[in-house]
């Protein structure tokens, strides 16, 4: 018999597509409302949805400023990994998942936040993008991959999104 | 020492990509076939994978008709994720794997099922698109994100494809 | 308490992309810094990040050469999953990535080996795309889904990216 209460549970959040960031906060809120402890791991383009809408202004160097306005700012922002068809696939899945009664991405972070899911950055992906903590939204960990492995080493689930 | 005997390990399908969609069809059945239980979760654009050709006629809204339209009719349809050029590289991906002795991604799917590989579809993707269970083909289950938990919980292996 | 002088770590690299495979490479090597025993798995376009720059000539069906024109010949020449911009951001992204001090993919791919880091190269892929054992890099060995079974069903943590 598998002893669901006190298991952990983590995902890499690698892709920074709304929809994989939908599934991984699907899979790591449903996790957490089970009793689980749910880490995530948010790596390379996945660092997008922990952005602020409004981060404050930054010194930067050319390269990473540009890497800032390239990519999308915070979870309202981003993209679908498949009929994008300039937008509109965007906004056909939004009003799909309202009239289905789904949360919007920005709703499934926050509550995932609220029911403990623990939200890392990955550091080296922040120094080549030049992305600072204060441009992330409140509750964000940074850690490097030794820390995710320590975490998924103790993880029942891991996963790769 | 392993116990292969027995074990089960799951797969989130949620792409719905030719290439990825036969990983995970190829993993599966080559458990299946070593004795494992083997449970696919298809989720997203993995659903279209599980969608009849040739579905029967229902009212639906006009969103989930579009979605419908939009996306691929079944594992025959499914594009590449990469080299698509403009279906070119499916054919040329066809042409070399009838060379190499390979199944099609269709024959792999029924050959799965065949196995005893349990496919699931994922409920809450299929209420935003509109996609009735009618729309899909025989054996498929439907389930929400707690039913992957369980049953990743005592996955040996779990993947995210 | 995890014991993690031991363990085993598995990742599928069934993406070409440049960012998935160093991200595989990254969690891969530290892993093994950490005295893991690592499997990557390089299935699909993966296979491409394995290929040698300079391979010797070889007598090919045109089906098979048009594959190796047409793909990426080794880790150098991999694109990005994002942002390509016809080359511009994979040159934003070396750039960024040398001013961070962090290694190029390439390096990562030696480091790794150094490291003691397994390499497979998926045998059914190599069949359809029509590579040969002679186009791989030293220090892959050839295997098939089973072989990867038995390493994942002693793995700790298994990804797929």
């Amino acid at each position: 018999m598998i002893e669901m209460e006190g298991q952990k549970n983590t995902i890499v959040v690698f892709s920074g597509d709304m929809d994989k960031v939908m599934a991984a906060l699907v899979i790591g809120s449903t996790s957490a409302a089970m009793g689980d402890e749910v880490v995530l791991f948010f790596t390379f383009w996945g660092i997008n949805a922990l952005r602020k809408e409004k981060p404050p202004r930054l010194h930067k160097k050319l390269l990473h400023k540009m890497f800032g306005w390239m990519m999308p700012r915070g979870i309202k922002k981003l993209a679908l990994s498949k009929m994008q068809m300039m937008g509109m696939g965007k906004a056909f899945m939004n009003r799909a998942m309202a009239m289905a009664g789904v949360d919007t991405p920005a709703q499934m972070l926050e509550k995932a936040q609220a029911a403990g899911v623990k939200l890392y950055a990955c550091e080296m992906s922040m120094q080549v993008m030049g992305i600072q903590p204060e441009e992330l939204i409140d509750g964000v960990e940074l850690a490097g991959a030794a820390t995710y492995l320590f975490e998924a080493s103790e993880g029942r689930i891991n996963l790769f999104v």
